[in-house]
């Protein structure tokens, strides 16, 4: 058995979550503040998240519980073990008197894997803010 | 014989080719407007450009010509075809009366991937804008 680290991420956002659930499952939106991607909101469907810079993540849809919870696989396929990352992201939405609690924890880090881990913990604040952004200028 | 297709971008920057030339090369520069890496100045060196997500490209230093030019490979090893990339990408610096006339050029596109032929043009407008702001603020 293998310890291994998480990533977590919880802010309060001034939407409910049912337009937080938008941004979290329809493409053209998740595109907007994370990446391109042909997602589908079914569990074991398969998809990939596309950076721009030619990269690309390999996932399937674990978990879905409409306006409340979405899991997936983020997984990386790279021949050096530092960079062969197999993760699962969670986000939960808890509805606040003033919007949403919306919490991203990623899962799966093994202690070799710190630069992976690092880069995370960046870039999950520059998502999160893209979101942030992209629910401001939405309906 | 497979054609294939180029990414260029070309920018008039108002800054001398040696001060470019520093971003180009100084890993902690290249993180700032790039990704996070162990680039390194020397012909035949291999690094990894390493996005905050988790993914990571595989490169070589192809060619140096401080001031001048610079190439590496710009490789993504993926399963799918449509992701697999082996790209070239290479910068010119061209003195100007004003600064410097900066190119990339990134070859290696087959007709069959579009979706990384397109995420490349949007990601080195992206890239050039970064690198514009860091060499703004640098000395």
């Amino acid at each position: 058995m293998t310890e291994t680290r998480s990533v977590a991420v919880e802010r309060e956002i001034p939407h409910p979550p049912e337009k937080i659930w938008r941004a979290l499952t329809q493409p053209h939106l998740i595109e907007e503040w994370l990446m391109k991607n042909d997602f589908n909101p079914v569990v074991g469907h398969q998809f990939n998240l596309r950076g721009d810079w030619g990269g690309v993540l390999d996932c399937e849809v674990l978990a879905i519980e409409p306006n409340k919870a979405l899991s997936y696989t983020w997984n990386f396929a790279h021949d050096d073990a530092a960079y062969n990352l197999k993760s699962v992201v969670t986000f939960t939405l808890t509805p606040t008197s003033s919007g949403t609690l919306l919490r991203m924890e990623q899962s799966g880090f093994r202690p070799d894997q710190k630069q992976a881990f690092g880069g995370a913990q960046a870039g999950w604040q520059k998502f999160f803010a893209n979101l942030e952004q992209v629910l401001a200028r939405t309906d």
